[in-house]
């Protein structure tokens, strides 16, 4: 539940003991989200923050100590977001592609209601290089360990790796990018198909004849 | 040659006029990306461009105002040198896959040799977010009417638009991230190949008996 479990950087004693504090967590991260998603990391500030979340400036001490660990412990928080967005959207016996369609499908749905992710991930890179490293070697770890089910079950062709879940993981943030977040020009479902088509059969002409 | 001449930023006065100017620009230009590389925009100064350039702080005003107006040079320079490296790379007469291989794998020696282009380019989306739109969608239009002269000589399926060249831009920028700028674990030309396998058959299992 909370991103402070998680989050090497927060001591556990900073971990909410009580329903109403864990509330007040989850009202810091989500106001955190519009305020460093606005604004901009250099320009967000604290009482910004509690602002949006309704809070006392104490409450923010309670569980954080300055700026930059509320946007590490926040980068966690919706690098967790987009996992399970692209997870609930799965079904445990979906063929290897499917499962790729329906993720990338999950996390453009996530993407438009949350568009503010890009901008908070993207200056990660620059305020805490880290956690921007570990967010995209998780997310292409997941996709990796999902083809090397796929090559199992012998659906994906061998010799697929993590260059591979590389690739892929980019053609996903590229296309919700340009297509969740700069515009709504293309619904989720026709994204998640042309990605599908791609990795289905590539961009080439089949010879005549051929299916 | 000179990046003033494409930046609506630069006025005319500042384009230089005599071979020593345009040496001059290309060492600020250059000792630029080393300090914008290392230090990011916030951290970055003036004095520490000119001081790498070895230049004069007044050679500085001669050709920018400020340290925007040269980051903003900057990015369009990188921008086009992004452009010459995939463009250097492609002979006219390749078959259109051979060409987003040959395009691929020009990018990607240049990304070796020059990493520090990823932070700029994805610092600019904060400092300058215009050209860093301009930048991506620039690439993203070169892909697109490669694509559609493929579609054209009936080497590439049918159908193939905008959206599929962001696919590709995104798989392109993702590989180079993790193995041009992260690491070099693996060379150009078989990254190229990786990217090029999925673009030619995709990543399913063919059935058996097909080619």
């Amino acid at each position: 539940m909370t991103t402070a479990d998680a989050s090497d950087s927060t001591p556990s004693s900073k971990v909410p003991r009580t329903e109403r504090g864990r509330r007040t967590l989850r009202k810091l991260l989500d106001a955190a989200a519009i305020e460093f998603g606005e604004r901009g990391f250099h320009e967000a500030s604290i009482t910004g923050i509690t602002r949006r979340a309704g809070t006392a400036l104490g409450s923010f001490y309670t569980y954080f100590d300055s700026k930059d660990e509320i946007f590490r412990a926040l980068v966690d928080d919706l690098s967790g977001k987009v996992r399970e967005a692209a997870k609930n959207a799965l079904q445990s016996e979906l063929p290897a592609l499917e499962t790729e369609r329906a993720a990338f499908a999950g996390f453009l749905h996530f993407a438009r209601e949350h568009k503010e992710i890009y901008r908070i991930i993207d200056e990660c890179e620059f305020v805490d290089p880290q956690s921007f490293r570990q967010h995209y070697q998780t997310t292409a770890n997941r996709i990796h360990e999902r083809l090397t089910q796929g090559v199992k079950r012998g659906e994906l062709r061998e010799g697929l790796g993590e260059a591979h879940a590389w690739a892929i993981m980019g053609m996903n943030v590229f296309l919700g990018l340009r297509y969740a977040v700069w515009s709504d020009d293309a619904s989720p479902e026709e994204l998640a198909d042309l990605a599908n088509s791609i990795l289905r059969e590539g961009i080439a002409r089949k010879p005549d004849g051929e299916a």
